[in-house]
């Protein structure tokens, strides 16, 4: 008869004790396969427990087949493969966070926004709206497009704030840029070559690079990609933000993007990424409409987020495909569950349709004005030992330096003090030549640390 | 000159007014390229405002590329590429949505949770605990695998609750398990066959797919997968549901698992997707446990979701990878931004440390298991007419009909009641031989709801 010591302190529940001492049993190999098991009956009067008690661990046992009841005979253990010897974890291996991040006191980083600014307590009374059990439909899952009251508010927005002509069908809500990246890639199929700008945003390089698309990295001029060398390069996808170039701010004139789209309509099967990333922020005249407004063809996948005007952390980002595209999805990728909390859809639909948002906006490009001034201002203490480029729009500029000094050397200097720069050689295919580019973003820096940070520059550059 | 009849009314600013009405002028030929425009200070006297309104009209169109400012000659419209025609969009294209669902007075789908019971108090105030201007680095980009704190939390829930083995570093949150099976199959390379149940989750399969995996269906027995097809069909992936098969509800008892195990470990790059999609539910005896903690080599992917526990629309998903696709992972896609809200990840992990999580779920399997007794309850009037499956676990069971009439007889009766049932045909390769079996969920239907869609089915059957 098993004698099992029941543990009358512990909070587990008797029935549980006996399941786990006869698991241990017959797994290290005590119990040996097919032999019986004491009745129920038996077992519990030896326990001095219910049978009902041990009714239940049995039952449990025989669920996970530990062992088999076999009527009028009773319970015998089962046979179980031979158990597999365990093989030690290597101790090692997990790695050490990047503690990168934190050695730096002033990091004028491209990324991130300043969230001291944001509308809390309205966000907060719209959750609560939504948050209640009369929505209670909200919570089943939705739209594997995003829901449809949601695209309609971000149709008329997209229309109205950045010229985008679309159905709210055209329009594929996702979980972050790099998800919707992927789900394009999925669609456009990687037999097809893709041009990128050359500075690029690197993210979108590397999802294209995962998928296995062959890719090449096209020059800039003064006004954006150069297409005659796009047409060498026997793309047929171009990856461009027209807007506001990423890092290196140009914004391409109408001219030029009247040529990428007749470069996109020469041939079946071509078409332009328009990566509408920070158009939010223009400190000057009127934003720059989206070329997917210009497109007559179907030629433009527009790409945007509420990354930079709301929050980078809440995870919302939209596409638009053109027609052709858009067919394709539905027939081969609409099942695709959404990845956007519709609890989330449901707010920013509300913070969009009442007002909020833009509100917000407005206010933020104030504050960010201010400090992409104060960066300017600063900046003129270096007289004409620099120079600066991609001013007057998002969330960053670039700083061109004109002394003796190298990259690596400024780079150093820099990082001794506390302070982080990027060079603009890290977004560029092969190391520019001449003399060193900085992108310094100020978008989470408060006005006296963008001063202080540059008067430090100043001293050792 | 021009005259621009600038409309005093309209709330669009002056300058913009002039703005459009030169850029249109440009688009439609009436300015033709190398025509020089009047001067901002002529303009401005002509159409009495002030040049500085003129100023800003022309120097959007500067940035825009219509005109070009020459110095000390003036401003001049730009050559533009021919602009393309427009090409009428089909009207038709918008696709009427699927109004299917609606046609259903009573849905046994098995997808779905009851969310008449959340505990929308306890979440709105963890939400407002999160959402303040105080955890303002908590709305800037995250760990691309999900917040740490997150993932320890998680780790330990999967631990006690699941006996799943592993670092928090293992584990990655997604948005959704679509998306992890995307991230899953994009790791694993589909040059890797995959081997999944018959009957099976279709979405699984249809990701699988839509990744160029090459596929075979095995057949279950009463114990789920059977590893003598698996071993001969040439996969080195299987996918399975060992805690509670989809759909059948064949509990895996730990021989077959560790058959499979040792399957697993018989080849180098053999793994196992553990998809544990429902297990919080059991309403007889103990969790059944994961395969994971009886993997000792690193061959099984766990999966596993908060859609059934929480709710579908929330989109947090998780995924605990061997070691050895776990360094692949950090080698390829650990450059993937997180698809998962950072605020909700907080939440969720405030909701689980407090002990609302634990809680909520006693509450469901009471409230469910309830469900679950009222709809076997029900169907006992069926008398021998039908048999019972799958039951005692779970959101669904599955019914076999005995009798004279077909699947398609027996599903147009029930539409026709506005009652709709899910058949198991529609999970399988092959339409099973023999009698139907149909899929009755019961999460989301009321107690009334379900006694009388039995009823009616037991009237029309």
């Amino acid at each position: 008869m098993m004698t099992i010591e029941l543990d009358h302190q512990k909070k587990i529940p008797f029935y549980e004790q006996i399941y786990k001492y006869v698991r241990n049993e017959i797994k290290n190999g005590s119990l040996k396969k097919n032999e019986k098991l004491p009745s129920s009956r038996k077992l519990a009067s030896h326990l001095e427990i219910s049978r009902n008690t041990v009714d239940m661990a049995y039952a449990q046992l025989v669920s996970e087949g530990y062992i088999a009841a076999i009527p009028k005979r009773g319970y015998f253990v089962c046979e179980l493969e031979e158990a597999l010897p365990r093989q030690p974890l290597e101790d090692d291996w997990i790695e050490e966070e990047d503690e990168e991040r934190n050695q730096y006191a002033i990091d004028f980083s491209p990324n991130g926004v300043d969230m001291d600014n944001f509308p809390y307590n309205q966000w907060r009374k719209l959750m609560k709206e939504v948050m209640i059990t009369d929505n209670s439909e909200l919570f089943q899952s939705g739209d594997p497009q995003g829901d449809r009251e949601f695209r309609n508010v971000l149709r008329l927005y997209l229309h109205q704030s950045r010229g985008v002509n679309c159905q709210e069908n055209q329009i594929i809500i996702g979980a972050g840029m790099d998800y919707l990246l992927l789900l394009l890639g999925m669609l456009l199929g990687n037999e097809n070559k893709i041009a990128f700008e050359n500075a690029v945003y690197p993210q979108a390089y590397k999802v294209f690079q995962s998928l296995g698309f062959q890719s090449e990295r096209i020059p800039l001029d003064g006004q954006g990609m150069v297409v005659e060398d796009l047409e060498r390069s026997l793309c047929s996808v171009a990856y461009v933000t027209p807007s506001h170039q990423y890092p290196t701010g140009i914004v391409m004139p109408i001219n030029r993007r009247l040529k990428l789209l007749a470069w996109a309509n020469q041939q079946e099967g071509r078409y332009i990424i328009e990566d509408d990333y920070d158009s939010e922020f223009r400190y000057q005249g009127r934003p720059i409409p989206a070329l997917q407004g210009n497109d007559r063809k179907g030629n433009v996948i527009y790409l945007g987020t509420f990354s930079k005007g709301i929050a980078p952390a809440i995870r919302v980002s939209y596409m638009v495909l053109p027609q052709s595209l858009y067919k394709r999805f539905k027939e081969k990728f609409s099942f695709y569950s959404s990845t956007v909390s519709r609890i989330d859809q449901a707010v920013i639909t509300r913070f969009m349709k009442e007002g909020y948002y833009e509100r917000h906006l407005n206010r933020m490009r104030g504050i960010y004005k201010s400090k992409h001034d104060c960066l300017v201002n600063a900046l003129k203490q270096f007289g004409s030992r620099i120079s600066i480029f991609g001013e007057s729009a998002g969330l960053h500029l670039l700083v061109q330096y004109h002394g003796e000094k190298k990259k690596e050397e400024l780079l150093l200097f820099a990082k001794n003090q506390g302070i982080r720069v990027y060079p603009l050689a890290d977004y560029q295919l092969e190391e520019g030549q001449g003399e060193p580019i900085f992108i310094l973003g100020f978008a989470r820096l408060s006005e006296e640390e963008i001063e202080k940070g540059i008067s430090i520059l100043r001293d050792i550059w």
